[in-house]
């Protein structure tokens, strides 16, 4: 496991297309600047995908070689295809990392793997977000200090639809009010998840150090342990069992 | 909440008009046998459907009147539609409790709330089950004692396909070596599930007093506190904001 | 489980007799306007007891004729008896409801159970403190909106050194710019603990009909389902061991 | 966190000094049988302590230089003396890691944790212990398959009186009939904590390949990510409060 991590970045990649001010913050698309300062961390390899390419980037073959996903997206969630959800959610369930960031919580594949709704309230404006460290022993926490503050950013606020976190990471003060759950954890089957907040594509968040830190660390944290597929076995006993006098005329089933 | 709780016993109804052995045990169907137990409580108001009525018998009238959806299948889990599995999930997601049995761990709603594969090992021979209660203090447990035994059952083994439980209630004991969490608990959105193991169709299961004990328990507990519909509201502020300077120049996004 | 509640309002009772200002807003102590209000919850029986009594009012006697009990303490935190903490301790874990007010999250016995620092942040200024529901199912949250607000409070702020509580009720954010876990739960063997945050002893807020309406609906959650003494027992076999031919020269070690 | 993890193995280490069964097994205590097995691993700098020195040999320099500590205890857990237990619960707080083994359930350190009872049922007899891997992914369980057995074993069994874990790692099975929860980990304050239910002191399970493979792998699991000295400060507000008329007035308490 001290091998190379294999990342891809998934981007929605229209918001920079239609929108001049995302454009300007993001002139390659939110996934370059994600994929650029990953790879300046040694031991990462950093390839892109995004929703309109063929199978929106993801094939078979490029997951197979996917150790950590990360995922944004927002104007089109409705435009993946299911088949390529099924696909992420094996992966994940195998164990595959994935990151979800920002307006990704509406995300078919964090649904999939949620199984609530992941509403919340939101709201465009001028409030000012604190990120509040609630775990400084966590791996995805390093080099972060008590808080970190991002000037500006959309508001997300409590309550928020998702089973309890297994890992409480971060919560959130905004100026207008609001509290958030912005960084948590769920073990997914034999893949790790991290849902982080930040990131609305008309603010330059991912340009933020304490953000891509938060990042980065994550995919280190978010790095497969082990690649276990799907199986649901019928098992011989390992221990004598009683005779079963009605097993000669029992119907065998022939299903599971 | 002192009223009566109506409650929806959904059995698949196959095996019983297959298997001649199926059918001595459970002459009108599981869900009947189940549903007629838990009409001998005061305070429940029982009712039945299953796969083949139309919209398996879960309209949405129906849904709305139902407090507690128990749901039992095995043969046919893709035949339900997924307009129904949305429809069941949307009212767990608002408050409905679901109480999943058995074989049931591989229906597509239980798949749909947890997000995981599911799966386990299992053998249909001559295991003897001891249900062992982890959590004596629960309200799922009261009445039973340290342990409740089934002569014979199916063996499900570990590992079991599911996010780590809320709150874990019984670990299974099988004569032929295997453990298994056969009661568990999750919190999803307004609603409570309970999955619990004991209960595959050749055998006369929920004829075991312990076992109908158990159900009854969880019935009561699952039992709705709201009934919240799902939203993701554009919040104004709560607190002074600061001024926007580039305000009038930012584009509405007119969509979430 | 249908009969009489009964409370027991534990009251540290030194601030209002050493600051005037405290004494103004609690004339009887903090305990008893904390008991005024629950009193007129049918179904609860409910007495007082603090810090000066003998055993602090805790004797064994009145332990086991209380179903929950409330604790808030502040200066004196070290002065309650190892004992008492034992004795209450013991009770918990046999099933008596906890619920920990304020300051208490300093308090012997809510260390002793969480094993943790229990530490926190904090500031006695001019916030304001809005509560966010986070869970709105929860029996804790009914009747409560989707926040509520107390205009002064003192701040306490994360990171709170408490295990990760089994469900989040409260989040809260306040003014100076921090947030807080403000109400959470955790099982401890039989018994429920609830921990909550609001009330220090300078501001009126054990006097807010939210706060009262959330400790009213506490004290009902918490009731004790079972009450099971510890017990560490030496097990016969259920099941058939294989014979051990060094069974008669193995020393018997008569220790646990 | 890429240098040597400073490992120190703690056992009590008077079994093997009364009785000729134990000393035969572990001539030199099962303290150095541990450490023999750690001491072949890169990376690890193991040290040994034990009940009869100097502060059972856990000075505050010696924790000061331990990264990950085990645990083992059973005939002589009341002679560890509070302060020690004291100085081991701040370091595990701070961020060290904690193993406990076996019979340490009921180690004063194991129960200043987990605020339960710890306690179980239990049997010296002829059963074999099956070991199921619960969760694949976990460090823990690198390398070790989907279950392992260890001949014979003293049997403990559930209700196990602990706090709900963090994480569920081993399930066991019991000739004899019984389940446990045989491999779980918590966090507490920046420390993680894993109890490891198999040794007892008259069988060769330390001997034994999987075990060692778990101890191993768990000491890798634990080693700290911080050291953070408990704290609880007064925070000065990070966003403007609103002026308080009564400030001037209002007593300061000058306590916490």
């Amino acid at each position: 496991m001290n091998s190379t991590i294999h990342v891809l970045v998934w981007g929605e990649y229209r918001h920079e297309k239609k929108n001049p001010k995302v454009a300007e913050i993001y002139p390659d698309g939110m996934h370059e600047t994600i994929a650029a300062f990953l790879r300046e961390t040694p031991g990462l390899k950093v390839s892109t995908a995004w929703l309109d390419q063929p199978e929106h980037g993801l094939t078979e073959a490029v997951l197979e070689q996917t150790d950590v996903l990360l995922w944004w997206g927002h104007m089109a969630h409705g435009e993946v295809a299911d088949e390529v959800v099924d696909r992420v959610q094996r992966r994940v369930l195998e164990g595959m990392g994935l990151i979800v960031l920002h307006s990704g919580h509406y995300a078919k594949i964090f649904k999939r793997l949620m199984g609530t709704t992941c509403s919340l309230k939101w709201r465009e404006s001028t409030d000012k977000e604190r990120v509040w460290n609630i775990a400084p022993h966590h791996p995805i926490t390093q080099g972060v200090g008590e808080y970190f503050e991002i000037p500006a950013e959309e508001m997300y606020g409590e309550p928020f639809g998702i089973p309890t976190p297994d890992e409480l990471i971060f919560i959130s003060w905004f100026t207008g009010g609001e509290v958030f759950r912005s960084g948590a954890t769920w073990q997914r089957g034999n893949g790790r998840v991290f849902y982080f907040r930040p990131g609305h594509e008309t603010y330059p968040t991912y340009h933020n150090a304490d953000v891509q830190r938060v990042i980065t660390n994550a995919v280190h944290w978010a790095r497969p342990t082990v690649c276990i597929a799907d199986d649901c076995p019928n098992s011989p006993a390992l221990e004598p069992l009683p005779d079963d006098p009605e097993a000669a005329e029992r119907p065998t089933l022939g299903f599971r």
